[in-house]
């Protein structure tokens, strides 16, 4: 029986399809919802997205359409460049699907089902922090109510790894740098899976060729999907693509698998270092400061690779079986 | 025969005394000025100190005070909590000392020096930025001039080290953040020993009390001056003294020790990261931003803290001897 009722708040995107596969595939997770959002594509095409993976895949989780942009008000920054103009690579998709998104916005979606299951939803956000913060503004009530929020996002600096989109940002944050603060202002029990554990995990090409021959058609999905991307990240020298996304969804089922380090977090909202995340370890004293009165929230300094690498692939081998 | 000649730019300071004993004595190194400024304490204490150390050591290299507080204007910040007021532990120090600074303010010093030397001399900076900037803004030409600039300044994040002021920001940055930018902005050889090294070697007490009693007088001097300021870091939880300056002395002579970075540094000068150093690493690629058209210099990353240990201790037996 499923031990983790989650809402994936998600902007399809490459490695967001990835990880929705692993969701949907671990015997260990109930997939309650998925609310979409802008980031890695404009909300309107990771919204099609979603749809689209759900219908393909027969993934029946109600899916709610989110913010178009960030709390700031700011135009949002999209990342065809990665993900390719559609999102997922560049594939043939078709421009409207069948499936339609629930008549609710992914904000209210999510307050109400953390309010009818008190106690008992993670909300595993791999986007912008824009709907997580519109939930919060409207309900600050649901932080206490909510089991667990993990999150792709943010860079902390631990193995040596800072921003992508800048030498100091993650994409994520970068994406609505508010509503991260805001988030991490909240006393609810978050944790952060940055660019410090997900650029420290690769799946290589023979990785993923394997997948697409032991994962039936989903595995294949993937193969086409992440060529596009995989490309990307060979030009910055890299000999695969990291795993970001299905990193934090990994983090659900086998925390065990990663180390953890707490404090504190405040989002840096202008000038050289925008959009960047500074935790405050509570294990160390400083002089009063911006931290101060702030919950303490865990971030990700490390993570087992290889053992993360082969439950993927593990959990994946189910869709042929 | 000595292959360095050094201007040693410092705050004396516990471990700027400690280092400064480290150039004394290394055969390698040959001291051709001290240059003092703001920081550890007031520059009327600093200098004071390195007039008293130069006296009391036979340490003959001439002495240029130097700046009083950052380039902004602003109010210097002192670490009276770490270093004493008398910026040596609160050891009995006269108020005044018969040597006398020479009639030259640091950064002039520094520039006809460089001068009279071109490509012979090294920049050992430990404390705030200031001098050196100084001396760049009046003569930009001692950037070609220099033959390297190694400084103690910066948290880059390696090794899960953040800041000590801040949880972004470590102290020499912090007092004079203009100042840091400046000196990253100029094309000369910088290598930055920030926290990512220094927090990862540590001088505990048993090692403070061989070297008080293998070092003569000079061990037992470093043992006195260090009492109040291994209070400090006790108090922090680490079990000794984290070994700043004299990592940066030591890498003059043993760069082999160090693994390093290269790419691009700016320094955050306002906000919540104030203070806070961002190197652009020269091997990964970011959209346009505030570093590019910057000099690539190199950061510490790594440290084998075991034989940095070992040379300190062996270089300060020769006091002994």
């Amino acid at each position: 029986m499923p031990s983790h009722k989650i809402i994936y708040d998600t902007d399809p995107g490459v490695d967001d399809a990835m990880a929705l596969f692993f969701l949907h595939y671990s015997p260990d997770i109930e997939l309650v919802g998925i609310t979409t959002g802008h980031g890695n594509a404009p909300v309107e095409t990771t919204t099609r997205n979603a749809l689209y993976l759900a219908e393909r895949f027969g993934i029946d989780a109600p899916i709610a359409r989110g913010a178009a942009g960030p709390l700031s008000g700011e135009e949002a920054h999209h990342a065809a460049f990665v993900h390719g103009e559609n999102g997922l690579g560049g594939i043939d998709l078709p421009e409207t699907v069948a499936l339609q998104p629930i008549d609710q916005p992914a904000h209210r979606f999510i307050i109400e089902t953390v309010r009818r299951h008190p106690g008992e939803i993670t909300l595993l956000a791999v986007g912008r922090m824009t709907n997580l913060a519109l939930a919060l503004r409207e309900d600050p009530g649901i932080a206490g109510l909510v089991k667990a929020v993990v999150i792709m996002g943010g860079a902390f600096g631990h193995n040596g790894h800072g921003g992508n989109v800048t030498p100091a940002a993650e994409a994520n944050i970068h994406g609505d740098p508010l509503a991260a603060d805001e988030i991490f202002a909240a006393d609810w029990p978050i944790t952060a899976i940055g660019l410090d554990v997900t650029h420290e995990v690769l799946m290589t090409t023979d990785y993923l060729r394997d997948l697409a021959a032991e994962a039936g058609d989903v595995g294949r999905f993937i193969w086409d999907i992440s060529r596009f991307y995989e490309a990307f990240y060979r030009r910055k020298g890299l000999d695969g693509i990291s795993v970001h996304d299905s990193s934090a969804a990994i983090y659900l089922v086998a925390p065990h698998l990663f180390e953890t380090r707490r404090g504190a977090i405040r989002v840096v909202r202008d000038g050289l270092a925008f959009g960047q995340t500074i935790q405050k370890p509570d294990r160390f004293g400083f002089p009063p400061g911006a931290w101060d009165g702030r919950p303490s929230h865990a971030v990700c300094t490390g993570v087992d690779g290889p053992a993360l690498l082969d439950l993927y692939r593990r959990t994946l081998r189910r869709a042929a079986a």
